[in-house]
Formats: structure tokens, sequence, C-alpha cells
């Protein structure tokens, strides 16, 4: 019996195993749930070293993580297995249909919190490892897991963890499922995500709030000043107006833009999900380049003067907008936040005092599309989901593949097993049992895979 | 005796019946104060049937106001003598130097809650009555007195009361004295208000919150359109850019320009009094002219998406600002608030929803600078101050002066007796003596001048 007969035939174990993890409210962001976040990663480690994989709970600083390793052979690569077992809050538990950590099946849905983020999708992992050992009696390639319990954290201490443990931790690529497939049954890795840089600007012109009666038309408005600012950082094509904003900015390959075509997406169902009146974006390009390969500049906030119900007759002291770029390969945080502080001091007029405050951001991932890991991944999607996966990429950041390009020097591969419908942070969070089962045969089939990519 | 040297004579008597006004702690503004307002009300009644002219509490459902009505002849002018008794709260109250409701004399400023804003400046007009009545045994035209209990409270029942007492209160012109002169020891007769419009104006772009990573490039930031819409509505000269804004705004007549260039002004100390790096304004226009006689747009305050400390990677579902508009003769209200809605329409992108609140606002007020009023009022000043008045202007709206021209239909003459430096609504409210006594002077000297006016 090979590893995928395995895990065909042990389904309802693996199943009731991944029940036992769910039951374990393990919610980093509440101090309450310190110890079951603990617990959690115990059962994680106790996993690994019951299936003959040496792991232990390591401190971070913060919730512990877990860190396992299997050696092969030299010879053969290294992948690096990354997961969280830590969880969301559940509030609003009002919405919740059942318990959020009584685990119950209906209509092919497992429903507990974290069964998706990212207990289930981490698990299957495990199971994957697993069926090789209990079969063939030994991994494929060297397995190291890095499992940890701080990413629904708001400050986390794995970085810092990372580090510290370079050499513990050296790969030859990581594979991280934390994510969704493109779409229902329409599985795919994610080879790319954007970076971003952060400002917080401030303009300002008296030295308080004035009556706008007594001075209103001697004296500038921060306000009106800081929107004239703000209004020059797009041209009426949506291009950005920083000066050499754009002078690093990588062009997609003609195999890149090949993969978005090749994706079903309806710019009207898209824009129907976030009920704008109208999509925006860059002339040239279609919204999932816009979202994906094209850097952006967006006002998070903007605060200034009087705020409350009725109005106030005032001309405000101040106004400041926080400002985020997100950035493609080969933009630099830092020297972006250079760029837009230079040309918000050269537009700024001298009736206010200007402010920036850089605080830089994430580099911009890219995996090699040259590289031989996309194909093997493939190849091992195509074996556990029964179906050729799309190429895409993502718009946001996720820190942590940042941290293993930046400290590990090594690319990621990210498979999502789950669906965008699976309301990961929402209540009756839930998690396709196919999908589970596919991503077990999916983590087997990678291991077989990446065992065959020569270092 | 003639009324002048009867006050002159009575300084010491007069200052010792306001501070037993001043004692009384009639802060309109808070509920415990309640029954001091009231007494306040009746101490000013008591006065006014002390004198010989006829006056009552009269209930508004709000403070009670006086009302207070001396006849002399059906031929000869009739006055309205408006003020309040009201003060402004006394918090922070660590920063008085003594209990603001114990006027105490030091370096020739009473001090107290209230001396100049506005018992001291009102209690003046009914010294000018009393010389009149103990010297000659009437006054010279037909007075009425209205004099208020909630100025300074943020809701106020006075205009209806003004609405349902119409003939009651029917006069020829009004005289206020609640303000400052031009500057110290520089009398000046205030013969316009600015009026104002204002709108909230709000863009609505995603039904909620979305990530700026995963959506941003392809979904437009409210904020941003927000910013380029107010963006637009000023040229580069400061010259507001909504269509027909300038329509029917008056121009200023020579003689008017003439009192303007006739101050004494500092650009640069106007500028450094704000705290502002630069002076701002259309081009074209002195710094009073842009307070006085030009219209203005400012933005009270903006508000849009994460305005908390650190960053929240979000393209918000909306933003929003406060507009005010200031108003010059002959701009009105509601017409304004129509032409800003048309224009806002007009530049808004279909990216967005986009709502407006027309709340109208104030006309602004004119005194006309060809009647006799104006001029009956600088003989008086310049006999009760020693000094030629100047002609000003005030760039805010006071409410009740519109609700005179537009209920009563008659002008405002607007007489301060203070300083910009009497610390009106914030610790340590002071009132010179030096000014109370010559308040008192001048409004029997206004009385005298004001009824050899013709009918």
């Amino acid at each position: 019996m090979g590893p995928l007969d395995y895990l065909k035939e042990h389904e309802n174990e693996s199943m009731a195993q991944l029940k036992d993890l769910l039951r374990i409210p393990s919610i980093s962001a509440q101090s309450e749930h310190k110890d079951d976040v603990r617990r959690a990663g115990k059962w994680v480690a106790d996993y690994l070293n019951k299936l003959g994989i040496k792991a232990e709970v390591c401190e971070t600083g913060g919730h512990p993580c877990v860190v396992g390793e299997y050696k092969k052979a030299a010879n053969l690569p290294t992948v690096l297995i990354y997961g969280h077992y830590d969880v969301q809050p559940v509030d609003p538990l009002n919405l919740w249909k059942t318990a959020p950590f009584e685990p119950i099946e209906e209509n092919g849905y497992i429903i507990a919190r974290g069964c998706t983020d990212d207990k289930g999708q981490m698990f299957a992992h495990l199971k994957g490892a697993e069926a090789y050992l209990k079969t063939t009696g030994s991994l494929p390639c060297n397995v190291k897991f890095l499992i940890e319990g701080e990413e629904e954290a708001s400050a986390s201490k794995l970085d810092e963890f990372i580090k510290n443990n370079k050499d513990r931790l050296a790969a030859d690529v990581v594979l991280v499922s934390d994510g969704s497939q493109y779409g229902n049954d329409l599985p795919a890795i994610n080879f790319g995500l954007r970076g971003i840089a952060f400002v917080e600007v401030k303009v300002t012109g008296p030295a308080k709030d004035l009556h706008s009666g007594s001075y209103g038309g001697a004296i500038a408005n921060p306000i009106i000043v800081l929107c004239k600012m703000i209004a020059q950082m797009h041209d009426e094509n949506g291009h950005i107006t920083i000066p050499d904003f754009y002078d690093n900015v990588y062009t997609a390959t003609q195999w890149e833009k090949d993969q978005y075509a090749k994706l079903p997406f309806s710019a009207e169902e898209y824009r129907t999900s976030t009920g704008a009146p109208k999509l925006w974006g860059e002339k040239g390009f279609s919204p999932l380049e816009q979202n994906w390969i094209r850097p952006t500049l967006d006002c998070n906030g903007i605060t200034g003067g009087y705020q409350g119900e009725g109005g106030k007759t005032i001309i405000p002291s101040w106004a400041s907008t926080k400002i985020t770029m997100r950035l493609v390969p080969n933009m630099k945080p830092m020297e972006i936040c250079d760029k837009i502080e230079a040309y918000l001091r050269k537009i700024c007029p001298d009736t206010v005092k200007l402010e920036v405050v850089k605080h830089g951001g994430a580099t911009p991932v890219q995996v090699s599309t040259d590289g031989p890991w996309l194909e093997a991944a493939a190849r091992a999607i195509k074996t556990g989901f029964g179906k050729e996966p799309f190429f895409t990429k993502e718009g946001g950041s996720i820190p942590v593949v940042e941290t293993f390009k930046t400290v590990l020097g090594i690319d990621t591969l990210l498979v999502g097993f789950g669906q965008q419908t699976d309301n990961a942070h929402s209540p009756n969070e839930r998690f396709a049992i196919k999908d589970f089962h596919r991503g077990c045969r999916t983590s087997a089939a990678l291991l077989d895979e990446l065992s065959k990519v020569k270092k």
C-alpha cells in the first residue's frame, strides 16, 4: 500500500484526530487562552514525535512554537513546512450556529474555529508525512517543521526566533498551506506577494484651531492643503505620480501574464463582491494585474478638525493621513518612503509645516518561475486534487514569507487547500472535508515531488 | 448736572453694582446653574424697574429673557438694546488666578467670569439710561431692552421668542455691545457680518472596508476621491471654483475700502498671532478684506478610515467632510448649498456614491452705510471714548443680529466696549475699568445721538 492509499484508508481516523486538535481553544490574542495555545503546541509536537519525527515545543518569548526535524540524506532537498496552531478569537459568538470548539460535520464541511485557518491545513502536512512513514518507513527527503502559536496575535516573536535559529531552520524551500484555492475546486500555487511601504503624513498650519469666521480667507486650511497634496498622487490614468516611483518595478513575464489570462475571472462578480459602484485602476492592466503585479498607493485613514455630530466652525490646526503603498518586485520599502517624502516636500506649500514619518514596510516576494519548485508543486497538486493548478499571486503581504526570504534566503510555495468562502476570521469557520483529504494527499505527493528536485 | 457728569460722579457706585451682578454664577450651559441664570435675569429686571423702565422676566421655554420698555414719543426713534446676563462655564478652574465669581480689581481691570462677556458691557447700557433718567427725568428717545439668558448655551429659544414678540420688540435700530474695540484704545463700529452656509459631504465606495493588499489597485479609495474633489474647490489664486459662486457677491464701496485702509494692521503681527507659517488667501485682497468682505470655503473636519495608532491596511468604505462657506452680501445660504452640491455632483467620479446634506446657514448682515445710524453712533463714541471710531466688519456670524434683520427688519449697530485680550470664554476674564466707564458714557451719548435721527 502506498502513501496515497494509506490516506484514503485512514480518512475517518484523520478527521477524528483533527477534531481532537480543534477542541483546544488556542486563541493566541487572548491571554486567558495562553495555556490552551501551549497545549495545542504540545499536541502537535507529540504527534510528530509519535511519527518518529523529532520535535519539541520551543520558547520564543511569546507563545511557543514547535520545531521538528526529519533527516534523510544530505544530498536530498530539505523542505521546511510552516503552519500555525493558534486560532482567531470567536466573537461575535452569537453569530455561530454551533459551538466554535465543538467540531461538527455538516453538508460536507467540518465546522469549528481554526479548521481551515490553519489547524486543518497544517495537520494535512502531518498526515502527508505520516502516510510516508507508515507505508515506506521513511520520508522521501529531509523535512523540517516550524509550526507556530502566534500567527493570529497582534505581536509575534517568531521573526526573532527564526533569526536566532537560522541553521536549525535552514532549508531549500518552504511549504505553506494557510490560504485558499483560487476558487472552489480550483487549486492554485501562489508564487508572489506584494510588499508594502507605510508613511504617516501631517500638515500643521495655525498653532491651534482658529475661528473660521474671523480667520477664514487669510489662513490656509490644513485639510484643504493635505487634500491638494493627496490629489496629486495619481494622474487621470490611475498612474502614481511620485517621481521615480516606478524606477525598479519589474515587468511580468509573458508566462506570468499567460497564467493570469487562464484564470476564470468576472470583473462584474469581483465588483459586486466589494459593493463598489464601479471598478477603478491603472489604465492598461486587468483587475488581477492591478491587484497582484502593479504597485498602488492608498490612504488608509485621514483625520483633521471636527468630526462629531453637527458643525464646528474652525480652521483646524492640522490634518493627517496614513498612506500605504503596495510594492512589487524590485521595489524597496524604505526607498519608496524616501521618494514619497521627497515628493510631498516638493508639493507642500509653505503655508503649512510638513511632517512625514517613514515606517518602511515589507519587501515584495517572488518565487522564481524558472526554478524547479513550481513545477514540482504543480505535479503534486495534480496528484492530490486531480486537477492542474493555476498559478496566482496575492496582493497583500505575508510577513513570515518575507522573513523566510530575507533571513533564510529561500522561496516559499503557498499552496492553499481551503476556499475563500471558508469564513476564516469569521463566525462558522469551515473547511470542506473533501479539501482536507485532498490536502493530505497533496502533502504526501509534495514530499515525493520535491524530493526529486535536484539541489 | 448732565448725564455724563452723573456717570463720572457715580463711577464707584456703578462698579459696585456691576460686581453684585458678577457674583451670580449664571452659567447657562450647566443645568445646576439654572436658578442662578434666572436670578441674574431678575437682577436686571429689578434694576430697570427701579429706574422707572417697565421690565419683566419673560419665559422662553429655555432660560428666561428680560424685556423692558420706555416709551417717550411716537415720533422719536426707538432703540432696542440687546445684551445677555448669562456667562460661559469656568473650566479649567485651575487656570484662574482668582475665584471667577468673586470679582476683584487689579491693574486697572475688573476680573471675573462674565465681566466683559457680557454683563459689564450690557450693564453699561443700563447705566447710560440711568444717567439720563436721574439727571433729566426721562430718556431722549424710545428705548426697549432685550437682555437674554442663553447666549452662551448651545441651544437657544430666543429666536422663537423674537418671532413671537415682533410687535413688542419693534424698533428702528438695535444696539449691541458684546464684543471688542478694533484694538486697545481703538473703538470701532462694526457694520457688517459674514453669513455662512454649511454642507456635509460623504463619498462611499465599497460596502465595507477592504483589505488594501488584496483589493488595492482595482477599487477607488474614497479618501483619495474625496481629496481630489476638495482639491478642486479653489484655483491657484485662492479663488473658489464652484460655478456661479460669486454671482451675487457685492462689491465693497470706495468708502468701505477707505475705512479698512485707515485701520492700523500689521500682516506679520496677524500671522504671528495665529502661528501659521505664512498667510494665504484670495489674490488681490488684503487679509482684512479676505476676512470681512470676501466669501470663503473651509473644511472644518475630515474623516475616513483608520485614525488610531499605527496602521491598518484598508481601503475604507467611505470618507466625509464638513464644509462651511462664509458669505458676503448678497449671497443666500441655501442657494450656495445648492451650487456646491451641483458642483460636487459634477466632479464626483462614478466609482463612489455621493451624499450631500445641505444645512443652509446664516444670511450675511450689512448695516446701511448711507443711513444716519452709523454717523450718529460715531459721534456718540467720540463723546464716550474721546476718539473717532473706526468702521469695521466681522468675518463670523452673530445669529441674533441676523434674526433682528430678518424677523424685525432692522439694522444692528455693534459697538464693542471690550478688548480682544479680555479673555472672553477663557480663564481670568477681565474688562478694563476705564472701558467700562467709557462704555457707560458712550451709551448715554448714543441715546442722545440716536434720538436726533429723523425717523
